[in-house]
């Protein structure tokens, strides 16, 4: 075999071992007229690549090659595809296919479609099982594929919880998506406040652009806020340590907490009285649409803005450490795998 | 003493026996010049009288006298009071004092002011406890006396969601809040949805102008409702037994379930998870502001709105009638306690 009927790539075989990758090959979905293979040339390091391989988000296909934060060269495109051609440099992220015809989809809400596709361990309608970006090539529909690859999952539900210009915006956690948060929350245009129970990224909360940094594991820390932002972007998927009231308490009248981190643990138990002070709200979302994508980029190329990575060539050590350290928390703050070339040939 | 020192009323000794009303005297708050006394003609009953007295919301100071719907007739007003004059029919509900200075309140959110004093069971500044309206007299901030009286914790948050013409809003129980719910989204131009686990209230649902009434204890209700509502408005208390994800599928993408019915009970486990399938929230909130209620009360005159009420004069067994009725269930769909002339004689 090999491609362009099969990929190969860093597969984890057991949620006990999930630090032991072996490259193997794996099926790539029957090729479609929309559809881009893409020759990987980087992948960035998410959390949910770390909850899905060591079972904290439950079960998964195994075996099973993670990330979705892929940058790389479009090598083939089918007669359909009109915005990629072969040679342009393309990303894609945590979503790889929808039907593209359901009522969602056709409002720009394709990120909610109930026939959704993400990039690795769902499966395809032929049986096929998607994989993602710790390997050589990806298949990908060109409805999510882009001409500049970054991070999905913030600029979205900042955008929706109206963040911009006189807005008093809270990022919740300082991790790999904490960071994103903070550069785009400022860029758009809303004053930042940091809440972390990491004293030690002060120094790198202001730098990312916070008016504020406030640690929450400080007695009566939300007193002074009361009543103070018009929302809270939670990043952190420790959210079943937190006194939820304290947090609520900061919120203007009719604010939300929103939740983009999502931890392995339950959240803590509440009472619908919890949110009746300020009529506060409990939310969560996952990745933005195509639309959103695009302002995005633009916006990140207007204004230089750049994530704070570490990287790390891929090979078996190389996803073992990068996994270990993500699942320790010990990352500033994206670690993004490399040198893919070194690793599985030139691919053209 | 006696009034204007004191007022009677029918309360509650103990959480134990909360069906056993004593008819006693108790103090008012010290007499200011934005109050008006309210000689009370008859007092709707709400939920959370019961959950009050019978301990399923905590503690609270005893004895106590509930009831926050009331209708009665002013019999003194203090001298800065400008919209209400001696002999006016007026009405009050559960806030019945703010500190009006603060920035929730000078930004019409004074139902969220931190210093928010509730009509029954709350210190006033002098120590006080308020006590509500089965009783002679209630003392009350002209802010929160108004011409009308009505229910007041359903009008705000409809509004607030958004409720008009071209969305589609479920109700979802239907006891005395979600009565008045049904009948406020409907004029609100709203179509509306009813989600009950009682099959045998579908004529009542449809008579006061519902749409279509789906029952919630059919296996699978939820899905030929995916993705359909705007919000949910839920009024029922008995949260914790619902199965949260199938409630929010028939979210539309950012749509919202929200709580004005409260329950003894915590909410059930959720995951930040349930709501990423839609980006969906959860919240809640309790009683309008000044200008909405004046809205609804104008809304309610134009398009005729009434509530469907049983009244029972008020006395120590009619008020264990009602708040019994009410803990069972047994109402359809609002007691007022009436006939306080006969109890606690002609009041100038």
């Amino acid at each position: 075999m090999g491609y362009p009927d099969t990929a190969e790539g860093f597969m984890i075989e057991s949620q006990k071992n999930w630090q032991d990758f072996k490259k193997q090959e794996f099926k790539l979905k029957p090729f479609e007229d929309r559809d881009i293979d893409v020759a990987i040339d980087c992948c960035g390091v998410c959390g949910s690549d770390v909850h899905t391989i060591n079972g904290g988000w439950g079960d998964c296909p195994l075996p099973i090659c993670v990330g979705h934060e892929i940058v790389g060269k479009a090598i083939k495109v089918g007669k359909d595809v009109k915005t990629i051609k072969v040679g342009d440099r393309v990303g894609g992220g945590a979503q790889i296919q929808a039907d593209l015809t359901c009522n969602n989809c056709k409002t720009d809400q394709e990120n909610y479609c109930p026939n959704t596709v993400d990039t690795f361990g769902a499966p395809y309608k032929d049986g096929t099982i998607s994989q993602g970006g710790y390997s050589s090539h990806i298949r990908a529909h060109e409805y999510f594929t882009f001409k500049i690859p970054d991070e999905l999952e913030i600029y979205s539900p900042l955008v929706r919880l109206g963040c911009g210009p006189g807005k008093k915006v809270a990022i919740c956690g300082l991790g790999g998506l904490g960071h994103f948060a903070i550069m785009w929350a400022k860029a758009l245009g809303a004053e930042v406040y940091v809440l972390s129970h990491s004293p030690s990224k002060k120094e790198d909360a202001m730098a990312l652009g916070a008016k504020e940094f406030i640690v929450t594991n400080e007695d009566e820390w939300y007193k002074p806020y009361a009543f103070t932002f018009d929302f809270i972007l939670n990043t952190a998927d420790a959210v079943h340590k937190f006194n939820m009231p304290n947090y609520y308490s900061t919120l203007k009248v009719w604010g939300k907490f929103h939740c983009v981190g999502f931890g392995d643990e339950p959240l803590p138990q509440m009472m619908a009285q919890d949110f009746a002070p300020n009529g506060c709200s409990f939310g969560a979302s996952h990745i933005g649409n195509r639309p959103e994508m695009l302002a995005m980029l633009d916006l990140a190329a207007k204004q230089n803005l750049k994530s704070w990575i570490q990287k790390v060539p891929i090979s078996k050590e190389g996803c073992a450490e990068v996994v270990d350290k993500v699942n320790k928390n010990d990352v500033r703050y994206r670690f993004v795998l490399t040198d893919y070339d070194n690793e599985f040939g030139k691919r053209t």
